[in-house]
């Protein structure tokens, strides 16, 4: 777990599932950010999403981090609603039962964080998430994430550089 | 302005400028969120931070987004304190002044947002920022930005995917 703030720090467009008796849903988002290395995260969403009435009453949700190869669903799945959609059924993604939370982690994605709901900033509609749990696809080839621009063209990671050295003294554990 | 949120969405590394009397300092973040199309950003940090006082105190900052070149350079002002290094000296940054706001923009960088600091959210170390100018150097040649993965190691962005013609409908502007 102290490593799960490592999944949203880059940035990437990322998936939160919820559930609300039956129904299952997952919206697609970009705006979040890490809040300290428990981890909690911020993510900031309002009245006007669907999935923010499962968030509100069940308080609880999953972050998952797809990869490049899903990016064209990913972006479909931002591009609908599910108040008239089974996303999960549209989409055909694989809902995994998760441990500590009962919305399903997504077989697809390279990694899954189970989280609570622990705080609602309703002024600045910022949800306060506390990871519980997290999973990660270590066998999946694909493992580049993507990042969305805002102008509809995404960007997929590139090239990886390393100053482990020069960070030595900052890193929140050993490298 | 209505694409300032473009420069904060992909998550970028970058870094943020404040002025104390005649002291400027820059540090380096990447915990931060957009939080409408204002925009406003959601900036993660606290008192155990040099630049906190001054954030608190003047109310004001520059977000500048570096580019891959100056990656190094970015790390290593995130490695050290305000409180004993002044850091445009030590690094080579140029300071240019800004409009709305006393915090320099850095001539080193791709974009430049001056923000005016709104809120604090001291229970979750959230800063809110608005953005009230925003600067982009047309003629940079290098434009890659870069992502921290919180191990010491970074992604800079790679191939560009376009799925315009999905999200059509969503955008917040003409594509």
């Amino acid at each position: 777990m102290n490593k799960a703030f490592m999944l949203l720090e880059p940035g990437p467009v990322v998936l939160v599932t919820t559930v609300d008796g039956e129904q299952k849903n997952v919206m697609t988002i970009s705006w979040h950010a890490c809040l300290n290395f428990m981890p909690q995260f911020a993510l900031v969403t309002g009245a006007w999403n669907y999935s923010y009435e499962a968030l509100m009453k069940n308080r609880e949700c999953v972050i998952a981090v797809p990869t490049a190869d899903l990016a064209e669903t990913v972006v479909r799945i931002g591009s609908c609603s599910g108040t008239d959609t089974d996303k999960f059924k549209t989409f055909g993604l694989t809902p995994v039962s998760a441990k500590s939370v009962k919305a399903p982690l997504i077989k697809e994605c390279l990694a899954n964080v189970e989280c609570c709901v622990t705080d609602y900033i309703e002024k600045h509609n910022i949800f306060i998430l506390d990871a519980v749990r997290a999973w990660t696809d270590v066998e999946r080839k694909e493992r580049r994430t993507f990042h969305a621009v805002g102008d509809g063209t995404f960007i997929v990671d590139g090239e990886r550089l390393n100053y482990r050295k020069i960070m030595e003294a900052k890193l929140p554990f050993g490298v």
